[in-house]
């Protein structure tokens, strides 16, 4: 141990190197909430490329597990430390090095914030589009890591489709560059896609090259009432089928929506079963939205209210994004879980949730990227009762969820973050 | 050699097991020039997964290599047999089996022609955007070991955008299913990118689920001429940077232009230095276009020409697709290859082509997916005369095209079709 610090210490600035307990506990998990995680030998804050080499080299020399962290936002427990570990946090990493508004690209260090860089990206009149719900907190280098999607996805895709290169030091310490800084780039094996999503078992991101998009015109929400989650799954198969792309599709059940209203006093409807939200950044966003809310009558939506301007958009997207704490406050205690299946399949894994609830008991709320079918079913119980969190966390609770082998090919279909 | 013979055709029926050198030599090679060719043992033609489980079983007991081939389109040499090899053909394995308008896939086996899939979607008012030059002939399984592009990369990105799971014999035998057929999946490595252009070394895809888009607006050409490649590119770089998403955005160079006149009389400017063709398919393409048109102006275009309609554009775009024939009728051969730029830096590849050209004493002509800075610098030489055919193929002439290095973060970024 002493050996480690000593030999981190030779390639580190002292502030870069934590191991006060008391300090490095705080590094210790994510945001998950059931994942085992341990207690880091130290904590090290990189600023350069060559520093985490030197890390790397000194833990492959030791023996020693390296964890390599963002912001910690993440819901899937991939950085959580393991007993005896180097935590390797790379927030120190955070300059935007380019913005290139021909060749569409931005270059930046795995620490930046992802919403520093949309600002960033914004004021060039160009757009980044992953979004994932914690994206004022969250770094470029832990959505790399998690492939992380958010309410963008249902038009433009998860972040692993914005990652045109990387820059990875591997675990002996070498430096591997993958990919391109180009558009198109085909040429070999597609190592920068197998590093996105591998959550830093590969290597440590150090530098990526994104893809970048022209920024869209300003959106327009719409939400919509309906008296089941069939109805409303009914729409979005509707809406899709009828070749529109939205560029957001959400679904909140009436837990979630009663949640929000309780949290915030959002003034969402209480007595509907289902709120869908769809939203257009096409150049006529009205004619797109009111086409939409035709569909969403034909289908059954008791009331359809389409945003009037941008703050009335904003307002319904704010009580939106307020679902999972939400949702938290109803009892202190949430688990969120992360699965997609099929569109055409939706209310089928919806009404499967409320029958699983049911059957034991539960409040499990569901809001999903409806567009392309991925739900967060999220148990609600009190931490204080032992048989409601047996119940929440036991096995057959969980198990149903994994059930839904239908999704994919592969036996299972998770996406790691949201 | 008997063995092996023996052993495939007993899981292979009869018409499945080509033997005569007369056939099998047919089945040597693709496309592509300067690429080495061997002697295929055997060619196989099998109709279902568990023969081609067969095929790889047997060849893996004997060891005896396997080439998969779809139709031999490809330019990459990729499909090229090795002496003594098994070319395992995949082009009976010609299904679509699945078109779903609200999922947005379709499932498909590997020997589908492309064009057959793209208006089988269409007719279910569905849109697969890859589109190779050779999308009449070429097979999904090939575009897929390749990673297919074509004139649609610009808006609509490669065959890897749309390949959301595969099902891949492996050596062995073995069956492996990636990926998913839902429209979001991030959950473990991304096997299926990494077997996407992996031109059959890693495995035999026997299917795929692709995703679909909704069909377009029809989309509306404009034809902007340049009195240099200079001016061109930099109007590419205006539209470009001003937030322009053109359905397509190609580059001719003079060369290029004359070939296709004298091939075809097309009636394309014979003066002119470089054409540039952009095209819109969004709602209202003639208001893009005319936005497009300014910028062409701005840049020095002597003269820009948008299409009145669907026919004129198809007229248009019939010269863009006719350029590679055009450019092989001009001394007979032609040497193509395959070469990224960033977009900013297009002039700078396009003029030095030239002088590469001109130094060599050699017909170059180019011709680029501009929009996202893929040329095509394509030597015509006649193959009768020794010296051109020295300095044609010579690896000087070819290791400039190879020296873009600063395209990439990897030393070299050609894409292996288009």
């Amino acid at each position: 141990m002493t050996d480690l610090i000593e030999l981190l210490r030779e390639g580190l600035p002292a502030e870069a190197v934590l191991t006060d307990p008391d300090v490095t506990g705080a590094y210790a998990h994510d945001m998950a909430s059931f994942c085992e995680a341990g207690a880091p030998a130290v904590v090290v804050l990189p600023r350069t490329v060559e520093q985490v080499q030197h890390v790397c080299r000194t833990a492959t020399a030791l023996r020693v597990p390296v964890v390599p962290q963002g912001a910690r936002t993440g819901l899937s427990g991939a950085a959580n430390a393991s007993d005896g570990c180097i935590v390797l946090s790379l927030v120190k990493m955070d300059r935007v090095l380019e913005i290139n508004p021909v060749d569409r690209i931005a270059v930046v260090e795995p620490g930046v914030i992802n919403a520093a860089l949309s600002r960033a990206v914004m004021e060039k009149g160009l757009y980044y589009p992953p979004d994932p719900s914690s994206w004022e907190q969250c770094t470029i280098g832990g959505n790399i890591g998690t492939a992380s999607g958010g309410l963008c996805c249902v038009k433009y895709g998860v972040t692993a489709e914005y990652v045109l290169g990387l820059d990875v030091v591997l675990a002996d310490g070498r430096l591997l560059k993958t990919g391109r800084r180009t558009a198109k780039g085909v040429a070999g094996y597609d190592l920068t896609r197998l590093f996105v999503g591998s959550e830093g078992s590969l290597g440590i991101v150090v530098g990526a090259v994104l893809a970048l998009k022209p920024a869209p015109p300003e959106h327009l929400v719409l939400a919509a009432e309906f008296p089941s989650t069939a109805s409303a799954c009914d729409a979005i198969c509707r809406i899709m089928e009828r070749g529109h792309t939205p560029s957001l599709l959400e679904l909140m059940d009436r837990t979630s929506v009663r949640a929000v209203n309780a949290m915030g006093n959002m003034g969402l409807p209480e007595s509907t079963e289902a709120l869908l939200m769809a939203a257009f950044d096409t150049p006529d966003p009205a004619s797109d939205l009111a086409a939409v809310a035709e569909l969403c009558t034909a289908a059954g939506a008791t009331e359809v209210v389409p945003a009037e301007d941008a703050a009335e958009s904003d307002l319904l997207l704010q009580a939106r994004r307020m679902t999972l704490p939400a949702l938290e406050a109803v009892k202190g205690v949430t688990m969120i879980d992360d699965v997609c299946v099929p569109r055409s399949r939706l209310a089928e894994m919806i009404d499967g949730t409320a029958a699983i609830a049911a059957k034991y008991g539960l409040t499990i709320g569901v809001v999903a990227h409806a567009g392309d079918g991925n739900t967060h079913p999220t148990v609600c119980f009190d931490a204080g009762d032992p048989d409601e969190s047996r119940r929440a966390g036991s096995p057959s609770t969980r198990s149903w969820l994994w059930a839904w082998s239908w999704a994919a090919p592969s036996p299972v279909n998770t996406a790691s973050a949201s």
